[in-house]
């Protein structure tokens, strides 16, 4: 059977947008960008956008929905798009889109997330609910769009009351401090063959705290204060492999967190999605947060990762995977199984 | 000619078992995966072993070796595999067995390495035999199976004096503190060729040491020191290339080791090996530590290192290449050359 | 049109050399390697030169040229090259040369280079012109051969005039002190077809400066200060990738830098060349440095970087991509447009 090639792959030009597109055209799309004024030249240079299509801001997001309804378009969502359009807009777009919305509220609200990742039987840090229960080192973190700015470190009850004072009026979550390295995994659920493939791994580049370990502990002493205070504003990505006797956990994570999704929401969680987790000494693996999309920790993968070239014998992205289920289910007259 | 496939790659499921897996496939061989129980999946998910024959423990391993045997299975040792079974366990196997069983115990024995790694004209940190020889920094490391925990910088006698005080009954290496970034450099030297090619090279991601930079001096100073304190447990790789103006010491440094291994014992050193060292601002290359087999730091570069990929037309693992040498010997009727 | 392949690619045997001829080879050039005695290794290892021609010392060089010249020779510049021979000695060069000679004196000037920055409207860090202007803190860079080593951080004027007792008729710069990530953008500018090309990022990998972080700060203060001062000699490079958002940036400063190159030089600033960038948590991209040539973060890239993969269908290193911006003048009769 000869696929459907009137179809074409859309998405927001930020976040891993290349990979995306790339990933497409690899597999046979033609391919949209809708890119926010001033933001093209990546795309236009990497010529991974057989269409551009400009608007001023998020807000004009909606004011190209026939546009691409009319081009056969479906949407892949990322990041930086669920971010900027929140997931109620999402649900209410009417062109096609490629995962499942209904998993967006339980991968944006930290207590459905939680009990989410638990009932999948994965380690979480302890979540501090009042100030006056901290008995042990904690981070705290701000929601909303500052990003990484402003966490920071409590040894316990009486520092965090001391720092929290420069933080009047801003939402916040105190969570149990873990000291080990950070490991993003990267998943691709096959909502046509029910698996769960590895994708590759990675860790982030952050500013400015992967910096700080460059300044000496003598000179971070003597510099003021805010002047090495940490902050994690991901600025990159840095590929890693992880060490391969921890594979079969990570695998189990991944299913698990699908098979739970399922008893959640209808359909479940399908597509790309990521366990962000902390490797500590005693080789326990705790997750901290799920992303239930695309991450931008894929990107240093656009030619594939050392575990999809395990599998496949082409250079297979996460995006250039989304776009194969997408043909699969095209080829397969089951479209509507992959969009949401 | 055409080669005798009746030959089978087998190794044990944990490690680097993907890369030889993979790299066996990929040159023509059918593959076997000896796995603990619960602990295939990897090998199912990324479709690299044709048969999985599964243990309970460690001590079952010679129950395969005649199955392995009547399969033609040629084992691939790797580190796990040696740390598990231990060299003497390893020099009793009956199935054909890639690499030098004899070189095993110059690596596992300490003081045996260095005698060889001197010859060879290397670097090395100092060793302290007695506590009382102390006179300038020193790292501490214990030995066993608890890893990278508990290693402790000790500033001179006095300080080494009070730290060991908590690690009472356990066994010790008192090394020279050098200050300086890791490289692990991988090698492999064909018996058949006589040559000594460079694969690549990584650096190790540990727990919780790599992120210990991450938290500001003034943290650390707060925090508890037992939560702060340093520990070396690997849980992934990350990819590096080396300077090029010190890849013709990195060269000269693995070719010195083989030639000295084949005094040592007969056959000398053959297969992968990996040095383990420190690269001083000096420019001084320091050679702590010899890996006589695979290390996981190739697993970077299952689909090709940037330096094999400047060497080979097709992407080249260092799995792949045992699988390669294994073939050349099978093809030019010299399997015994390969097999310790 | 049949390519004239009797031009062949020679380059000095260290920095991107493996890089630089692999990529003339794979473009179809036969290659020449110019080396200091005793650093031939890797140029026939990596079997990369089909000519190798030794040298006793850089004083030398000179005397290849009327080899080279015979042979046709282009000759490509790296930073080992410009740096040992200098800028006036290039400039005497007979042999063709690749790139624009005019551009090395604004880079190795500081105050030019600055001033061709700022022109390109990139942000650059505060220097202070005398000690008693500075105002925050700063770190101090010595002149000249030493590389990284010496470097130091003071956080004001006293503390600046404190340390730098003990650097004594040294030259030095002051630069404001900038937290934030490194980040190392690589570019290639075609003047065939006047587009600025991303080639990829890396984070450069220093000696001991990326290890002072793994040593707790108790024990940095505990050992003796000497032991711990930061150096930031390169001993390798990591591949990294940058967040997609800030790609129309990097793009736009690459772009401007070649805009006013050529108000500054003849022909302006062509081939490749890299942006040495630190990215603040407040999202700033402050560049505190240009390298007009190759430089040995895209070794990592040998086959192919992220980026390139986008836009190419082959492994494009930026060393293949000089070799094809050769092609192609050839092809267009334009071979004079590449030269300098």
């Amino acid at each position: 059977m000869v696929v459907d090639k009137s179809y074409k792959i859309a998405t927001l030009g930020s976040h891993s947008a290349l990979q995306i597109l790339k990933g497409a055209k690899d597999e046979g799309f033609s391919t949209i960008c809708i890119c926010i004024k001033g933001r093209e030249k990546p795309y236009k240079q990497f010529k991974v956008a057989d269409k551009i299509i400009t608007i001023k801001n998020f807000k004009e997001f909606e004011k190209t929905q026939d546009n691409l309804i009319k081009e056969k378009a479906i949407l892949i969502p990322h990041a930086s798009f669920i971010t900027y359009m929140g997931f109620e807009r999402i649900e209410n777009l009417k062109v096609p889109y490629f995962g499942n919305k209904k998993i967006l509220k339980w991968e944006s609200d930290r207590s459905l997330e939680r009990k989410w990742l638990k009932q999948a039987g994965l380690k979480l840090p302890r979540i501090f609910r009042k100030p006056e229960e901290i008995n042990k080192p904690v981070i705290v973190k701000f929601h909303g769009a500052d990003g990484g700015k402003g966490y920071f470190l409590a040894k316990n009850y009486k520092d965090f009351q001391k720092k929290i004072k420069l933080h009047q009026e801003k939402k916040y979550v105190m969570q149990e401090y873990i000291l080990g390295v950070h490991m993003y995994a990267h998943y691709f659920h096959s909502p046509l063959t029910n698996e769960t493939e590895v994708m590759g791994f990675d860790k982030r580049y952050e500013s400015n705290v992967d910096s700080l370990g460059r300044i000496s502990a003598r000179d971070q002493m003597a510099l003021p204060k805010e002047q090495v205070d940490p902050s994690y504003v991901i600025v990159g990505n840095i590929p890693v492999v992880v060490r391969e006797s921890f594979l079969p956990r990570y695998i189990q994570k991944g299913e698990n967190v699908v098979k739970i999704s399922k008893k959640l929401v209808k359909g479940g969680l399908f597509g790309p999605f990521c366990l962000e987790t902390i490797m500590t000494p005693d080789e326990d693996i705790i997750t901290f947060e799920i992303s239930a999309r695309i991450v931008a920790g894929t990107n240093p993968y656009i030619y594939g990762s050392p575990y999809t070239w395990l599998r496949y014998k082409e250079p297979m992205s996460t995006g250039r995977r989304i776009a194969r289920e997408i043909k699969m289910a095209i080829e397969k007259n089951k479209l509507s199984k992959v969009l949401g």
